[in-house]
């Protein structure tokens, strides 16, 4: 009997990983608009306050807001206009008692000025206007610093950053922020690899398309990649490949070589490398001979050759372990509900990944199953939207059940 | 009275601007692993089958299935092994009848074999095996073209294109992919703008995080984006700033000055280019001024020049315009039930977008309202993480009520 002996439940397994990944990747400055996606490093403080001063929130004048006291339709107040202060203009002196000044949204207040009587509520009469209600202080006044004040946490260390991230930081003068950059080495490993490059493959040999899949997912999580080639089946090269890797990456990822019987090279080839952890093989459909561990405090990720079970190993291993480095929680994800159209069956004790296609019908959203097994069988995953994740309590579901799924692309129909 | 007449309802503007917008963005081949995010200009169809031959779907034996029949744990079937075919191999030669060929997963079956006896379900004896069952014919094989049929469509026009479509095009050996190239210019206006390189801004000036905004927002969507820098509040200039973008990119983006009251600027000059249609405003808060023309087939969208009015805008204009240019649908996006904490009152007839923040209790979900105002108040955008959007029928929400709200960020709690 060569298979796995015992496989380790998913959520095991990930403690145990996370458990021991000690490491933490260094931190690099980068220019404030080139942070997006990436996951900040440190708490960032608001130097300045925003606004940084009293400001217009309307179009209209600005006024002293006891000077409006009893005013109404049928018994306007006269205020004196004195002047006009337009968007990034500033008003020379003071507003006296008795005056206005006209006032474009986010122009400064004008000094003794406390309120904004919009253009609606007054009149304008040449030298005067007319004022027909009375308006409470600070009424269409975007005060200072009531958006951001000075001192307050604006970032907070393991946010992945947002674009409206990049506008309260530029917003406040703030040019550079410190962010983790993750550094991964991907090695390929299988003698029947060849890259794209070298397509088509000659007879029994098949394209790296793993790789590209890997890279992808690392880089939409802001990972700088380096790709290390690919080695063959050979235990000695691969222990040499990964271990060099380990010197200058804060986690190695391999794919290939990991299959349930022999050649089993790779998993065999890190042990040599006195791990602190090992897991071989995870309660997994498809995705069973994803594997982890953790050298001198650094994860190595194991995952299968096929694709789509190395993006299960990727959601499994990979992401979690990314996000406990750089201190952040997972991103929400789409998940609808719908009716199951086809009776799925999976095996007690194993979390299953069955990808499926959410179609609208009716107003009504079904998801009908594309494949249960199959890890190599990537064109489901471009055929279908969705994934079902059946948890390791449930043999599957019943036709006509309702379903949780995960959106991967727009609902069809 | 200088507000606006009639705000246009956001269904009405967004179904104006995109029938006027006849314009089509140029299409371009990208190498297929840089076409990430991108969305596919023509459909691919597979060029070849996928496998592209029989291949064992497990590690064990290559057997004529006829030749396990009444095998059994009590009277297994004998084999003779006559060798070895391991992963990116070949076996030459054809499998004649009472043998058997060790395999391993991914390996081409060997001619003359039709299944796969896993190494569980036989006995290695040296010279020959024991078989224990009867396998059925493609019993553990993948067979040629099971996932991709040569001449099958792989990949639609219109689809932004996700990390696993890489990997069956890859697979297929397709080393470049027709993605859709979307140039935008952004033009940033407001005299009171200064840019972040030039912080801390003097007196009544502020930085111009808008365009940051915008930019970050167009990035993720695999746009393309030329900045034509800050244009003064001058009708003139701005006008010939829109034109000279307008012969060079597919959209036309600016921020700022379109304020409800003068100075107009922006809507003037966009006026004066003689748009086919014009939206001056919308019923959206915040968000009010964000406007949009079609000029000759091209949409020019006119945002508010405050970050969180802009991001209305962009989500209200810019984004359905891009994914109509290329032929897509959304992707989904992450919503979620969760019970106000506070009542929130909205005006009718105007769809209000309310920035939440979601927190989980007790394991349910509550959404806390930061801001129903404020369209510069990007802040809550930061410390939210949540949208809470409400339609143009309702009057708002009542506190303890179950409201969906779209997720910005991970759950707080």
């Amino acid at each position: 009997m060569k298979g796995f002996k015992a496989l380790t439940p998913i959520a095991e397994a990930q403690r145990v990983i996370i458990n021991a990944a000690a490491h933490k990747p260094a931190a690099g400055r980068v220019p404030t608009p080139q942070s997006v996606g990436l996951y900040a490093a440190e708490d960032v403080v608001a130097p300045v306050d925003v606004p940084p001063f009293d400001r217009a929130a309307f179009d209209g004048y600005a006024v002293r807001s006891a000077d409006t006291l009893g005013a109404s339709r049928t018994n306007p107040i006269t205020l004196k206009k004195t002047g006009k202060v337009v968007t990034g203009g500033e008003y020379q002196g003071a507003l006296g008692p008795g005056e206005a000044v006209e006032i474009a949204t986010g122009a400064p207040l004008p000094r003794g000025a406390d309120a904004v009587v919009p253009y609606e509520e007054a009149a304008d009469r040449g030298d005067y206007i007319e004022v027909y209600r009375p308006v409470p202080q600070y009424y269409y006044v975007s005060r200072r610093g009531e958006d951001v004040t000075a001192g307050e946490v604006v970032l907070k260390r393991g946010r992945r950053i947002k674009p409206w991230d990049v506008g309260v930081l530029a917003s406040l003068g703030i040019r550079e922020v410190s962010v983790y950059r993750v550094r991964a080495a991907l090695i390929s490993t299988g003698s029947e690899l060849v890259e794209l490059e070298e397509a088509p493959p000659p007879p029994g040999r098949i394209i790296n398309s793993t790789r590209h899949v890997i890279t992808a997912l690392l880089r939409d999580m802001g990972v700088e990649v380096s790709y290390m080639g690919i080695v063959p089946d050979d235990e000695e090269k691969i222990r040499n490949a990964v271990s060099k890797a380990l010197s200058s990456h804060d986690i190695v990822i391999t794919t290939g070589g990991v299959s349930v019987g022999e050649p089993d090279y790779v998993v065999k080839a890190v042990a040599r490398l006195k791990p602190e952890v090992l897991i071989h093989g995870i309660a997994a459909r498809p995705g069973r001979p994803n594997s982890a561990a953790v050298v001198n405090g650094k994860p190595v990720v194991m995952l299968s050759g096929f694709p789509v079970a190395s993006i299960v190993g990727f959601e499994v291993f990979v992401k979690p372990i990314i996000l406990h480095m750089v201190g952040a929680r997972e991103e929400p994800a789409p998940v609808v509900k719908a009716t199951l159209t086809r009776r799925v069956t999976t095996p007690i004790n194993v979390r299953s990944f069955v990808r499926v296609r959410v179609v609208r019908r009716d107003g009504r959203l079904y998801a009908e199953p594309l494949a249960v097994t199959g890890s190599g069988v990537l064109s489901t995953l471009t055929r279908g939207n969705g994934l079902l994740i059946i948890p390791e309590n449930r043999e599957g579901y019943d036709e006509g059940e309702e379903v949780e799924v995960l959106l991967l692309g727009p609902v069809e129909g």
